[in-house]
């Protein structure tokens, strides 16, 4: 190994390291940290902040990484190429960016978040909205620092979905809600609707909280290398692929919510779990992207965990926690219950169906916010609209509608799209592995497990960032990202439970 | 604020945030972490130990301090000038050793552990022996680097009770040793002991934490601003006075040894909870010694929660956590029960009349070590003959004996004294509250526990680093630290426990 890379390893590896630190305080501060403690804390953070700040725009990391992408790029391994590539990138997205940009971007971040917590509480958008449109100004200048041969909100997509763009994502989402929106419709004007009854009334949480431990054991949570908690929100945390952590919350009137929030989460620990960190603590061995990232989430939530043959595979498990609630319910009407699709306005809560024109809608505001053809005084009426169009109802208030997210109260535009990114890679992955591993629902139906979380292990979690999500995608799958697969999907799947005819 | 000390808080309170960050991983190893996540632990602790230490040694620090120290001094406020001499002195510790000296001992200290944990799994001293050597001469070079106006081993007590020296200690526990060794020879050639058949037996775990919980939040514990969780060795931790964070581990079979602990962690938890932290995160609000934090946990351990009153206040709510087990017991034979006293071989299991001689009889180790008048390879023979001459009792196994504590293993010399000059600033605090607050007494058995609070808080907790331990003993009791009341405290005591005629 060459000097100038050994020193780089040295530099990165002390960056990861400091950020592993960083999530742990993070981790804590949901998870643990006592309710008092809370200013005490942000100072911590922000002087750990200071530090990684710094690291990351040290001009001696600025010059190795070009000493060693000028010099001697070709001579070094694929894995110590994509280092240099990636650090390349983090280096400049962090010293492109001027001090004052930098410390606005943050002080309007942490103030917005408190603005937007009392807007909805009071439901009030307009004390909100002046914070979106400063937010809109820095983000412009921040996209024309950064990125300035995109366009802005391309930028801001590139933050959390690498190389995508409005070009490819437009098509994909107006093929979606032409084939969606229809079957929506379909299933709200028909008839039948599943027997859900049963699914409500109290549920030990003690039960809750032993169930969702054996089916994310089961599935290949590594409880050696990771924990499960509870905090208000669930979420996927942790240090280090030895130290995946996740959580969940439970509440006694319904035990679907915090089961399949698990399986959710589980799925993200898998990736972290899986990743390879044999090739050191480097940007080599990181999760890709945010899209790709939900893929894994989905993947087991919606293709695995949301099937018939795990619902058949579970059923007497899910009965024994909870047999007096269960006793009249059987393996369908179980599964028909847990795919009920049934729009409404809140976004986390949204079936697999509706939850893609949740994230369409977002999508075209954001949109056309960057591009100016949508003004932020204009939102809560363009929302509205878009509900009744796309979803065919309408948010009684804002806080049940624009002001529901905490996203854009931190400044994230372009976050929004790699949920339906994700789920569209879950299902073509899925997909690719039923063609490769014909036997893979007799796995699932049988609790076995082990060979998807390999084929995912070898496939996905263990190329690191090798690639992009666009080259991975077409790695494991053979095509690009391709909808067909995900509509395909919830026709066949909603037609057959809705007993639908033609959609 | 002049510039120079507006500068010179920016530097020491970052130093303190990262600091806060370092003991938020520390209690998250002993309490959350996974075990397959020691490695990556390991690193982002050396990641952040290196960060903290260039800020420490940074020589901007040194200039500002030199530049205050030389120039404004006098015209500081009384908490301004305690920082600079409390950063100067850190800043001299780090600075005055070179940096093969720190990475020898660091690497010492963390093989050395593991070394201790083998040698004293197979009881086999001569495979730890080499490391405790090699310690001693590291440590004998790092004294005279930081304090070469001291005596070695004096510089290694200083660090851990500043100004405290051989000179001060010796007299006072040749003292204690001529008044204890009688006292427990007496008590075991005594035909009584007190009955403590109700201590045994099976106690739920649940009911255990109930009440420990119940009795930590009486004295005084705010939980908004701490937690209390398990750890394999009770301890206070956490990040801040707002993030103060205490553990204790139960077991089924015994029920004092776990509240006993968490009102132990309970008493260091008040100290930080009631540290000035309104003078900034900054050294003069930190706690003062290891000795003064022991006086304050046994305080309320030894002093309060082992009296009559305090036996008589909680009896009937602890026999309603244990009815079956404590159902013959009386507040008389409980207080006679957790106040026996009996020679044993391990420290952290001893009462308080014999803790005192395990304390000595390792302080005498080290002070023979480091004058060159005992040498390692005897120590076996030399912990065994103290021991018997001490508390007439040999220990079977050097696992029992020589090897049972970690603090050699990682170069802890001088930290032993701390326990019993604790013990005794303990004592003697609790005699000045006596005179000052006659009704104390009154207050305990009718559990009303406010008033004894808010005394060590104004007394010793709001007084932050501004004296030297032997100032604030004199401010808060008018005299020198003075073993008389320890003496008279145990005497007269365990006289009437034992019903000793004269001692």
């Amino acid at each position: 190994m060459n000097q100038h890379y050994q020193n780089l390893v040295q530099k990165l590896e002390e960056i990861t390291h400091l950020s592993g630190v960083m999530s742990t305080l993070g981790w804590d501060q949901e998870v643990m940290m006592p309710a008092g403690a809370g200013e005490a804390r942000a100072k911590q953070i922000a002087a750990l902040a200071g530090v990684i700040h710094e690291r990351m725009t040290d001009p001696a990391l600025g010059e190795c990484l070009n000493e060693l992408k000028e010099k001697d790029f070709d001579a070094l391994s694929e894995p110590e190429r994509c280092n240099i590539r990636e650090a390349l990138h983090s280096y400049e997205l962090e010293t492109k960016v001027s001090k004052r940009l930098v410390q606005e971007l943050a002080e309007l971040s942490s103030r917005g978040h408190g603005i937007w917590v009392m807007a909805r509480q009071e439901n009030k958008f307009s004390d909100f909205a002046p914070v979106l449109k400063r937010f809109l100004e820095l983000k412009q200048e921040w996209a024309q620092c950064v990125s300035p041969e995109l366009k802005p909100y391309d930028a801001n997509i590139d933050l959390f979905e690498r190389g995508t763009t409005m070009d490819m994502i437009t098509p994909i989402f107006e093929r979606l809600k032409q084939e969606l929106i229809p079957l929506i419709a379909a299933i709200r004007a028909h008839s039948y609707q599943p027997n859900t009854a049963f699914l409500q009334g109290r549920f030990a949480l003690d039960k809750q909280e032993a169930l969702a431990r054996k089916i994310s054991r089961d599935i290949g949570f590594n409880f050696e290398q990771g924990r499960m908690d509870v905090s208000v929100h669930p979420f996927c945390g942790g240090s280090h692929p030895t130290d995946v952590r996740i959580t969940t919350r439970y509440k006694d009137s319904n035990f679907v919510e915090s089961l399949y929030a698990v399986i959710h989460e589980t799925g993200h620990a898998l990736y972290e779990q899986g990743r390879p960190h044999e090739l050191g603590d480097l940007p080599a061995s990181e999760s890709l992207t945010m899209g790709i990232h939900e893929s894994q989430s989905l993947f087991w939530e919606r293709m695995i965990a949301q099937s018939k043959p795990f619902c058949s595979h579970y059923f007497d498990t899910i009965r024994a926690a909870f047999p007096d609630n269960l006793k009249s319910a059987t393996v369908d009407s179980f599964y028909r219950a847990i795919n009920t699709c049934k729009p409404d306005f809140i976004r986390v809560e949204a079936d697999e169906v509706t939850y893609p024109l949740h994230i369409i809608l977002r999508y075209e505001i954001e949109k056309g916010l960057f591009d100016g053809s949508m003004q932020v005084d204009d939102l809560p009426h363009i929302w509205n609209e878009l509900m009744l169009k796309y979803l065919g109802i309408q948010p009684p208030t804002d806080a049940l509608g624009v002001l529901q997210d905490s996203h854009w109260s931190g400044g994230a535009f372009g976050y929004f799209p790699s949920y339906t990114l994700g789920a569209m890679y879950a299902c073509q992955f899925y997909k690719t592995l039923l063609s490769e591993q014909p036997d893979t629902e007799k796995h699932i139906s049988e609790g076995n497990f082990t060979p998807i979380k390999q084929w995912l292990n070898e496939k996905i979690h263990r190329q690191g960032r090798l690639y992009t999500p666009q080259e991975l995608v077409r790695r494991v799958t053979g095509e690009a990202l391709n909808p067909d697969h995900f509509i395909g999907h919830l026709k066949q799947k909603y037609s057959e439970i809705y007993g639908l005819t033609s959609v």
